[in-house]
């Protein structure tokens, strides 16, 4: 892939995301019309499938021959399998829930990734017109200055952010509460904002020092796995092994030190891949 | 209390957390010494006590006859009651954890209370420059804007905020995790952004529909109690009695019939009062 193809990637999924951003602040205020999917705690508004439509429409009409994932068009049943084709990951609106309630914790996330790869990740909330992004191999930015993790390596010393989801499962939410209660002991603090991707933009920058989560999807983590590592952190599989875009969990902390003191305390979560 | 001292009150407060907060944004991005208090969870820094001074120091001159309750003072031994006399109440830098780890959720809270009644409370986050405040009967602003809490009922369709808090006593983690557990499987979503005064804000602004935390001070909790409050929103103790500043414990809700249905769910946490 030549690194001229990526810049046009890059600067067109800039646009298209400062563009989809005013549909997110035009719903952000107002009262939506607000559906469920899995669950009472699972939401959809109508804007988190305009902001989809509007991206891959025009993603499409750019790039005629690139593949899709996206959030709302997987619960509308178009499943697209992750394949060695240029593949825009996208997640219109990370913390649905947040926005239904209009706390400004919202983002976009887009991801693209080839040869199952992912070579740029954006991620912007509109709200707050924060843009995080990077391309592989040349560093994280936040609104075009670079942006680097903290170098944390004491479990003791750590901010950690933890959080429940969208899933009311019990026997998941036994799990998840445990490992929070596991994890609260033995660090300074954990914290819960509601968007997987914005929670690995706040360990890029640093304010935050490591995440976990079960449950996610590829959407979710695509384009915050890279723009973390290319901050500094280290990303894995809650279990220790390497991360995989499918599995629906991620570890990331800023340092692997700091990712080995909290592996071995959790327990792990099976969902079926993506 | 005539009116035109109050006002004068509030305009000497809100020009000192102007200046005070330029101290904590000068703290905010550098790296600092960090103490611990009661345990290696609950942190210190030069700063938190710095903007007390300088708070203190300036109210102290312009109305020599108040009393004062701040956060780092009482750490330090100075143990005042809260009297009929006119007394501030003060957090320098709520969320020092944030603080410490450069995550931009803090601020600084100050309440003054005229026989026991709080009358004005101003709560400034100087990082991004956002200052909620309140005078009894007057309403709430942000930034100078009234502010209004949502109006849910609906215990199922909230967004709660449920905090660890800094104890790192077994007992009082097994509760505290022991509560959240059984509140996320009825509601939305539960959120922890590590500061109580701008969790009280986040439900005056109407963000979130109710906050409950047990360990809380009253310089916590003062000025975010009169915000919400003058936002509309309903503030007891957790247990459904009357609220009380010195029982370290709060649950504000969007409104009456949300409180009740959370009180009964809560395991209530008794503390040494303040």
């Amino acid at each position: 892939m030549a690194e001229k193809d990526i810049d046009i990637y890059y600067k067109t999924i800039l646009d298209l995301v400062s563009l989809a951003g005013k549909v997110v602040c035009e719903g952000f205020s107002i009262t939506k019309r607000v559906e469920t999917k899995e669950n009472t705690a699972d939401l959809v508004t109508e804007f988190d499938q305009r902001v989809e439509e509007i991206l891959i429409k025009k993603l499409q009409e750019k790039f005629p021959t690139h593949k899709f994932i996206g959030e709302e068009s997987t619960a509308n049943g178009i499943k697209t399998t992750l394949s060695d084709d240029p593949t825009w990951i996208i997640d219109p609106i990370d913390g649905t829930t947040n926005f239904v309630h209009g706390f400004p914790f919202v983002a976009i996330s887009v991801a693209l990734a080839i040869n199952k790869q992912v070579v740029l990740g954006v991620i912007y909330n509109p709200v707050v017109d924060y843009l995080y992004s990077a391309i592989h191999g040349k560093g994280a930015f936040k609104n075009g200055r670079p942006i680097k993790c903290s170098k944390q390596t004491e479990l003791s010393l750590s901010q950690i952010i933890g959080e429940y989801g969208p899933t009311r499962d019990t026997h998941i939410l036994d799990i998840k509460c445990k490992n929070l209660r596991v994890i609260i002991e033995k660090v300074h603090s954990i914290r819960a904002m509601g968007s997987a991707a914005l929670n690995l933009c706040l360990i890029a920058e640093g304010c935050c020092d490591a995440y976990f989560e079960y449950g996610v999807h590829i959407w979710d983590y695509a384009a915050g796995d890279l723009i973390a590592r290319e901050a500094g952190a280290y990303t894995c599989d809650p279990s220790g092994a390497p991360l995989n875009l499918v599995h629906r969990r991620i570890l990331c902390a800023a340092t692997k030190e700091l990712a080995e003191q909290i592996s071995p305390l959790l327990t792990h979560i099976d969902y079926p891949h993506d």
